[in-house]
């Protein structure tokens, strides 16, 4: 699924937030455009952010040092748009191409994630039952994806999964994105609410749970889609194996604990107003709205990435494969 | 909060469907009203069921036997619905005076719920933050409610909580009447989505979970709305109390385990199209949508009942505490 796509000098965004209704493609003209779509989730995901902004960077003719730090606050926790911003910084300093550094981290990614499917798949058994939370698929990265890839590849290689996907509220992108994707790809796909995880783990529907990552701890601990920390503690409770999948990008040794990941709180009305055709609660009433939750590394069964596939402890683990 | 009103020969029913934005009341009429009304949940919570059906059960002009079993298949995991049903159908061979009984039905669960509440009341402190999941106040019974029976005694009693409410997907019982019967009540309310349960544990923001009961079995497992058991799960986890409320007919001997009780499945358009300007996911897209999970005994702290505060092991106290 090419959900970002350069072509004629011209950058196209297919819009996530119509999703699964509609398939709009926008092309963001200002700074202000790409704040935006980045801000509101017409693009997201961790790597598809960062090919995004790379694009950006790329193609506005602003201030390069300034639009780093414009584009960097749109979204503070997704760690691949700060990396991919300040290698594109660092190609405008090196006198590079900044178009071809972009396409550039556009293709390393398709590499990536074709790589993850790769370690993630070897862990699986064809007719597997697998839980996914919010989407970490094709739509978040480019083909494949990361947390999906095993499945979006194991469909191509023959493999038959039983997929059930969280629809992950507010936001719903496992409703809107994760069902829309692998039905599109033709995988059996099962639509769940986030309050279902533990009902079909003890029916034993589940075998694997496989789920993306925004940003990593040199520990291991990871920050994930809200509910991604009560999946994990669900999993362990039921023995079930808890895998992340996220490129070696996402690692961030500079955050020593999850402890030091910044949680994004987002606005109220996403809870109680966004979707619906009328309010679902009263005016006043207060909401608490936290984008992203950390799962910490003790319930995390493995790590995969582009570099391979790390087990605890990742305190070690993580830099000696990531850092060979 | 009265929901359910027997006023000069008619009966009024809050129609909860509506919640929060239009306060409306129904009047129902025939079987098939009183049926519908059960069905689509206009009248939700064990206790009320019962409640309601009583009504129904002295008001309508039908062969009682039949009219019972009719009433009883409209929402077969609710075990107030057939207890009371039954008690209306015993009264109705006795001679006795059928809208008497069904008064004494209705004031009894007052009584009940009040007890509850005076019991669950005696293990909180002041300043508590509590969880709740789905709706177990005085919309789901009759005054004070069994699972925020301590709140809401607590707050006329003084006591300040602070609560959080999961949303309690697909029904969003937890935002459409949780936080509205708590915020009309005055008590500090925090709306959140199911999957926040966990990261709002993680930071210390709840000291206490409470829900109510659809069924517990003779053992303790307990059935509840669907998310219940991933809430208990998460609270082990945490190591924070969980608490489950109900009134002592909520416990059903003839169930010896939680394995004895049937999970209700529902429509999968809950998930996909209820509540929603426009759909969120695919026509095609397959959900599975069970009402109820069971949390198994040894993740309850306590089950509190208006006979006393049970404990484990349940299989011997619950028959103890509610035979005595």
């Amino acid at each position: 699924m090419d959900n970002i796509k350069y072509e004629n000098g011209v950058l196209y965004l297919l819009d996530q937030t119509l999703l699964p209704n509609e398939e709009v493609f926008i092309t963001p003209k200002t700074k202000e455009d790409y704040f935006e779509a980045i801000k509101k989730l017409r693009v997201r995901g961790a790597p598809a952010i960062g090919i995004f902004a790379a694009y950006a960077m790329a193609l506005l003719d602003e201030d390069k040092a300034e639009l780093k730090e414009y584009l960097d606050s749109s979204r503070p926790t997704a760690v691949n748009l700060s990396w991919a911003t300040s290698r594109m910084l660092k190609a405008y300093y090196d006198g590079k191409s900044l178009i071809d550094e972009a396409i550039a981290i556009h293709n390393e990614d398709i590499d990536m994630c074709r790589k993850i499917s790769e370690y993630g798949l070897s862990l699986l058994n064809d007719g597997y039952g697998i839980l996914t939370h919010c989407n970490a698929g094709a739509l978040a990265t480019s083909k494949y994806g990361t947390g999906l890839g095993p499945l979006l590849l194991g469909k191509e290689k023959g493999y038959s999964f039983k997929v059930f996907t969280d629809e992950t509220r507010p936001l719903l992108q496992g409703a809107r994105l994760t069902s829309y994707e692998l039905e599109k790809a033709g995988i059996d796909v099962t639509l769940i609410c986030d309050n279902m995880a533990s009902i079909v783990m003890k029916q034993g529907k589940i075998d694997a749970v496989l789920v993306g990552a925004d940003r990593i701890a040199a520990n291991g601990d990871t920050a994930n889609k809200i509910g991604t920390s009560g999946v994990a503690i669900l999993a362990k409770h039921y023995g079930i194996p808890f895998y992340v999948l996220a490129p070696s990008s996402t690692v961030d040794f500079s955050c020593k604990t999850g402890d030091d990941i910044i949680i994004e709180e987002r606005d109220g009305d996403e809870i109680k107003n966004m979707w619906f055709e009328k309010p679902m609660a009263l005016k006043e009433t207060k909401c608490f709205n936290p984008a992203f939750d950390v799962t910490p590394n003790e319930l995390i069964t493995a790590i995969i990435t582009d570099k391979g596939i790390v087990r605890a402890p990742y305190k070690d683990t993580l830099e000696e494969t990531l850092n060979d």
